[in-house]
């Protein structure tokens, strides 16, 4: 009876992300999910840093000390839950229904982790002396401003000459079945934080007001409806979204004194940050905005030329899945635009992105376990000794 | 030394004003202020019939049986404080300095009410058995929603058809001087509460959501620089405004699925409300905006057209005050819209309204005393025997 109620539970990787979607770490919170990898880490005999930067924990955890160094990266941190109401279940509190594993960070990217360390553990069993260095860098500020995270341990790293050769990055890059893409490159993030200067008054005298909606509906219509660039064989064309507005005071006869918007570009290679800030200044003065604009650039485009690494993860997707993996760069942004400019082989590969960011986000249990067994092939294909 | 004491003191109309200000009568509370009033009503013969709707408290009070009906009408609730530290003084503690009286409601409108009740009470001293009826309506909710108001009680005396011939609402209408401009009219006032429907996602998957801020814009830049009207000779044009614009989460990589703005449309009598919903929807439908959208009517225009009491009014004041005021229909809405439509004149006149519902509201003192005097001299013209 013991061994038949084993086999029906849940896989350890699957375990594993139950466990860490229990502990509610919206970013740039971790809520003790480092603690929970680094244990296991150190059970294997990972050598385990603790870099915390404010509210922000990293980990930089190493196993072996020759070259070439295989990193895994990812984060713990998660998006907010949304409108709860929306959430068919607890986003907090794992629900499994009809082979599927519902919560917020399931597909990006508590599962992912749990594979990692799974597969980590799977593979060190077998090969406990195996080839240059096994590493990890997880973060809790990846939804977030991302400074006190990925970037900022890059930079721990980069004084102390320690490089990465090659790096996987366990974002959810898969479309519709598992495998089906993985990323070798993204591109670039510009955000802005506008805020238009009106003067408050009453709406039935507008003569004495000046209504910072009325000023911008214009120069936001044309910036909408603009199009940057056809992108290039690696990357998509650039687009640009406002995320954010709010004027007002609340009250319906006051017409608001200020208005603050957010916008965020991704770009391709065709553009530079200077030619867009001159574009997007350059429409919001032509109607004659009163402004002030903060910009603020989360990363540059970045793109990593296939090798060692891109056919080794290929040819684990391709064995575990049946499926050759399209290589792309679309996409939102991810932390391997820390990791690229120093010279890391860096590609992306991980569940089904579907439900990220959405209310009732979840992953298929099968690709889990299946993506576990990849990242186990990935290491074997680098680091098992001949 | 009794009587040099007694000059120095303040007038009744001042004594009063200042009484009713101690009432914190933050709409729609009354907070006893017109029981002191009808308690002088009644002490004038007044007969005084209270109508209170849930918090709203209202008085209809008649002197005399026949016609025609001179009503005053004003409200005793005031506008919040706003921020009490922008306050020199208390603003529910009256005080006088260099001739000007502070505090919440010194202006809009406690100093009118106080007016209109001495001035009634030096008017029926000399003239105890005037023509006609000297009635009043007053309420506590003015500056609130304005539905158990004015506008109930008007639908109360319409079933037991109690007419109004000439109304006086003792608004705030003057601009730089006493007098300089009484009211014989107000434009509408149509409201829309829009709720623009779009699909939450990832600013980098843009094709996967529907950002509503995008799909609305090009229809707000049209409402913005649209020229509804040019007015005619007794309104200004129609304006619109925006007051509120809402879309976001917050955070700066998400898409918004909602967008709720809220406007105001001040309109002339070459508009109908079904006129300006038309034009609205058919410029958010022209840009497939996906939307709802519900509408609320403050107030229709209206209109009174020089006549007995506009004559009586203008007369009074350039005695009083030696000014010809200009005869308006500009600025806010006021409660004279619930009167008009029965066929009564409404003229309204009273302070200077510069420092309305703002902090340091205040009224000249003499401007208070002139104003009694003036609206005696009213109720002389059109009531007094000859």
């Amino acid at each position: 009876m013991t061994s038949q109620t084993r086999s029906a539970a849940p896989s350890a990787a699957i375990e594993l992300t139950q466990e860490l979607i229990r502990r509610p770490s919206v970013s740039p919170e971790d809520q003790g999910c480092l603690q929970i990898i680094s244990a296991r880490l150190e059970a294997l005999g990972f050598k385990v840093e603790r870099l915390t930067y404010g509210p922000v924990e990293n980990i930089w955890a190493r196993h072996g000390s020759s070259g070439p160094v295989l990193c895994f990266a990812g984060h713990t941190d998660v998006v907010p839950t949304g409108p709860r109401e929306e959430w068919q279940t607890d986003p907090f509190e794992p629900v499994i229904k009809d082979g599927v594993l519902y919560g917020r960070g399931a597909a990006d990217m508590k599962s992912g982790l749990a594979a990692m360390i799974v597969a980590t553990e799977n593979f060190i069993v077998r090969h406990p002396d195996h080839d240059g260095t096994l590493a990890f860098l997880l973060t809790s500020d990846e939804e977030g401003p991302s400074i006190d995270g990925t970037r900022r341990v890059m930079e721990v790293l980069e004084a102390r000459s320690e490089k990465i050769d090659w790096c996987v990055v366990g974002e959810p890059t898969s479309t519709e079945a598992l495998g089906d893409m993985i990323k070798i490159g993204r591109r670039g993030s510009l955000s802005g934080k506008l805020t238009v200067h009106g003067i408050q008054g009453h709406v039935a005298y507008p003569h004495l007001a000046d209504n910072p909606v009325h000023s911008v509906a214009p120069a936001l219509a044309e910036l909408a409806a603009r199009i940057w660039d056809k992108g290039n064989e690696f990357f998509q064309p650039t687009t640009f979204q406002i995320s954010n507005i709010n004027a007002g005071t609340g009250a319906p006869n006051v017409i608001p004194g200020e208005l603050k918007a957010r916008f965020n570009i991704r770009f391709s290679t065709e553009q530079t940050v200077e030619k867009m800030q001159q574009t997007i200044t350059a429409i919001l003065d032509r109607h004659k905005v009163n402004y002030t604009l903060e910009w603020f650039v989360s990363g540059l485009p970045f793109f990593t030329a296939p090798g060692t690494l891109s056919t080794a993860v290929q040819a684990a997707v391709k064995e575990k899945t049946g499926r050759t993996p399209e290589m792309s760069t679309t996409g939102g942004t991810s932390d391997g635009r820390f990791i690229a400019p120093t010279g890391a082989e860096v590609v992306e590969l991980g569940v089904i992105n579907a439900t990220i960011h959405k209310v009732n986000e979840n992953v298929r249990i099968a690709d889990v376990d299946t993506l576990t067994a990849t990242y186990e092939r990935v290491m074997e294909l680098l680091l098992a000794k001949k």
